[in-house]
């Protein structure tokens, strides 16, 4: 029955879709950072979803040779032009202000202002994403046809963020198991109103939440974090260097940027031969992009991954290098449709629940010779060679049973099986089960 | 002097089609089945050819699950229409009854007696080939446009069939070696008059036993099975469970379907690395196929190498798969030219004798250095660079020399330097011989 | 520092082209054989650039089962023509006395003589280069076009040759290093007037000796041999068995035809995955060509990787099987540019040093998380996609820089990062150097 239960739980992460553009809707608007009230309140939005608990960092604190920041408010900020002409205001759009900008106010001729202002010249319609967590900066960020159209002269900007000690926050939600072996799943929640970077990852994380929660019984206890990125994972890491949460670790998967493209990228752990990765090849392997781990891009994999930890942590992606709305104003919920993102849905719940499926070892109850199929109505007592479609759809499954039986060996897990016979990792458990029922398996 | 006797082999074999063509012949006519007496009489033609030993197991055993069903012996069958004309009549050719048919003899309308008419509406000139071994029917089998053709009408369907307790016959046969370590070829003799599929299969086993008889030493022992299929071959499993005979298995082929396609498909045993799967790869890698062990298709492999077996046995075959003529009266002797049954045959030699060139670890005298060849007449006393057709073809035979020399270190085997430089086993035994002769290696 | 210095000699190196050919130029008069005054001047003219200790063993010497020559000294050598014409004159070129000729002076008739006179029908403009080191023969090497205007008569062919119990000698020089581990570079110094067989290896060989000398630690002893091919490098195994030079040996590289073809051609060790058949990958094998140890071809690789002694000794070559002007007249300085040879010497030193720069494990300080790259200067504080050129060669260095800092964890050498993020290995190396210095890295 449990098998079953991960199968039927692809088909309704197909229907998940417009369930999560919604959400991502209701956290687009806010202004994240590494700090500050964007990030409490998009943890308190996700807390009408899922238990979730924030831990609160206090600037200052040392992370690894790192220091958590003063917390950053930033309440308004726009450039007034010698006409009263209004630019760069942060009430239209947060990506109009830097990340993590000082607060200013002052009168200053065009071409100082144009120092602290930044534009794409080669995407002159799209305001760029700029961020400036660790150096004291001002700055605004401009549509460059905008900034373009600047005439000379006197401006006025002004910038109102409120600068102080504080603290980082990330959320966290366990859903327990019958082991306590977790399986985590961490995405980040420190940029601001971008729909692909990186709210795509927050409400999957939701939707895996929503389903995993509904299983009548798990193997392995679930973790969810949403934290800021780099930064953020490293203060769980270093509140978790010792518990159990990163001993027990028996897989994780960092969820980035996963909207846009056509096909999946998963990136393997550190160790490039998990359980997980190898679950991967099976589910991303054959028609989207896998690849090694790699420590210069990315996102916190790179912080579970790095080798004081080298936790089995692989990583998922929908987002081509050089994406053209990448980092910019562009990037808003529209480009996500409903289908991609439950496409997406259902390609992360085959990988963590996969590993439930592949939790049991079947063996044969006589493991000599072949069992007599028809005996158990697995098999036609007639023998006629032909061809029609549905003895071929009969077929396919017919192999995965022969591959299931002859492989169920003891020596053999349910993914090296699906690899051999090119089958299904969760519908093979769920042929698994079936033969368990008839007495083939045990 | 013995692996000259097994390269020699290569060339007897080469001549061997006729004898093997002519023996097809006069065992296609026989209707073989599970059980019955066209088995037995196969069995007492093979006998002719070797010293073979038959087994009866009784109907009613039980093996691995299955039960060895009752004694089929088809006497004759055939439909008679409204005016008299005859249908599917049994004496004109044994594939017009449905195999382990039950004995029938009634009126019956057409509409009725088509339900129990077997034909390849896609092939509507063969007749097919249909079994029903487990579960008791009364059928026939037509060529299509033959049914088409039938009135409307009153029919009768008159099948004599004698079905009672008996038993399902095996042969077998041994060429006893100087070590027990045994290599079997099995194959099976249960598919009524169709050539490929599998008299091609008996006949290269009987070529095989000929060519093993007259060689002068053996240093491994040679078991020849002729079995039923699936059942046949759990039989001989299940009685020979705790004997020397699998315990001793050192490398096992069945042949199956050994006739039509230009290309050999060798499939590997479940182990994978045997050393006839690494022996294959010499011998059918480089212009034919190898594929890895696959438990949904092919023939008794499937009960060697089920996982309470595991035996290390690899399969040859040589028919693609939806070869048109597939258990149908396609399948005649005429499609099997002695000269494709002659390459079937050298490759089967060269696949089981490889092992006996294998055995020998040839290790040189002094492992200092180059020996000096000119010395032992292997090489010329004058270097002048030019690159006639001659040298060149005497250089093939200085690369093996020259890896044999550097190799033969007591840790590489014959297989593993014949890869190496891409040499015939065989040959590269030969030569091997020769430098003993010289001193050169022991 | 010190891998600063090991990148700088490939610069070093890009300039010595014209000194290697100059010294190359020098040496091609001389004629060079197995044994006589040739080499002992070859070896002279080698002591000028290094401290060279000249090894002789007497002829009659039993090597591995074969025997040093007596010496052998070519004084002159011509045939004069019915009509007083001169063919063939050693005086001219070298080439045109078969190597090891005995001594002759006798009227002979042109047809008998040309039995002892060889060319190159498909190379009628080439005098041929031809051996008789082990059997006593007499003989002349001629353009064909030469041989075919000779007009019948009476020839006198007079060859004066001097074959006397004397010495086979070797040239060995060591540079001595920190540890008494060997890196050893052999090359071949018994052709005559030929260059890119051989004198290219020894010029680059010296080269090597330069600008290693000029180092200022070396890590590794380094040890140089000039020998004649195939029994003099066996000379030297005999004389060395049981010697450090042998036992020590960490790496070893024989120089052999590195002249004429675009592309490299990196032999691995019998060994297969040495250290520096893993550098190759990284310098040979994103070009140029990697081959796996052969037997049957090569040069003095085959003795040190004979299984006697197996030990870890590749191969670097610059010319194809076939070349047109191999083993004749035609293998001229002029075939050889100094770029050439400076691109040759970039490649040998790349290989052989990348062990200095890889015999350092380097390690992170602290290994948990990212360190804080812009804290050190190494990473910008204000981050904005955007891509003009400069920030992407930056960003290779970036990228280096990341996986270095994942992977020096104490389990991974710098050649397999540098294999993981495909940089150069010396550069790589330079970097490290960074990291300790700003406390990265230990």
């Amino acid at each position: 029955m449990g098998n079953q239960e991960l199968l039927d739980g692809v088909k309704k992460a197909s229907s998940m879709g417009p369930w999560m553009h919604g959400l991502l809707e209701r956290l687009f608007p806010l202004c994240r950072s590494l700090t500050g009230p964007g990030n409490r309140e998009t943890l308190s939005i996700l807390s009408d979803y899922m238990e979730l608990s924030v831990t609160e960092v206090p600037s200052g604190t040392d992370v690894f040779g790192w220091t958590v920041p003063d917390e950053w408010s930033p309440i308004s900020a726009e450039i007034t032009g010698p006409n009263g002409e209004v630019y760069a205001n942060f009430a239209d759009h947060n990506l109009h202000l830097v990340s993590s900008s000082q607060p200013i106010d002052m009168e200053i001729d065009l071409d100082e202002l144009k120092e602290h202002i930044y534009s794409l010249p080669n995407n002159p319609d799209l305001i760029p994403y700029v961020t400036s967590y660790y150096a004291p900066r001002w700055g605004f960020c401009m549509r460059d046809k905008d900034k373009q159209n600047m005439q000379p002269g006197l401006y006025r900007a002004r910038i109102d963020t409120k600068i102080k000690p504080g603290g980082l926050v990330y959320g966290e939600a366990v859903l327990e198991g019958e082991t306590d072996k977790e399986i985590l799943l961490s995405t980040y929640i420190c940029h601001p109103s971008m729909a692909a970077d990186n709210l795509a990852g927050v409400v999957l994380s939701a939707a895996i939440y929503k389903l995993l929660s509904r299983l009548k019984k798990r193997h392995y206890t679930y973790r969810f974090l949403f934290v800021p990125e780099t930064i953020g994972a490293m203060c769980w890491l270093k509140n978790n260097e010792t518990s159990k949460a990163v001993k027990n670790m028996h897989a994780g998967l960092v969820l980035s940027c996963v909207g846009i493209n056509d096909q999946l990228i998963y990136e393997k752990s550190r160790q490039g031969n998990t359980e997980l990765d190898r679950i991967a090849e099976l589910v991303i392997g054959k028609t989207d992009i896998i690849e090694d781990f790699r420590p210069q891009q990315g996102s916190d994999e790179r912080q579970f991954c790095s080798p004081g930890f080298n936790l089995p942590v692989g990583a998922l992606m929908r987002m081509l290098p050089g994406w053209e709305f990448y980092h910019t104003s562009g990037d808003t919920p529209e480009q996500l449709t409903p289908e991609i993102l439950a496409s997406s849905l259902q390609a992360t719940w085959k990988l963590l629940v996969g590993h439930e499926a592949n939790e049991k070892r079947y063996v044969r109850t006589d493991l000599r010779g072949e069992p007599m199929l028809s005996k158990h109505g697995l098999y036609s007592t007639i023998n006629i060679a032909d061809k029609n479609e549905e003895k071929m759809r009969a077929r396919k499954e017919h192999v995965s049973l022969m591959y299931l039986l002859n492989y169920a060996d003891g020596e053999h897990d349910l993914v090296e099986i699906a690899k051999k016979c090119d089958a299904d990792l969760l519908e093979l458990g769920a042929l698994a089960e079936r033969l368990v029922d008839v007495g083939l398996l045990q």
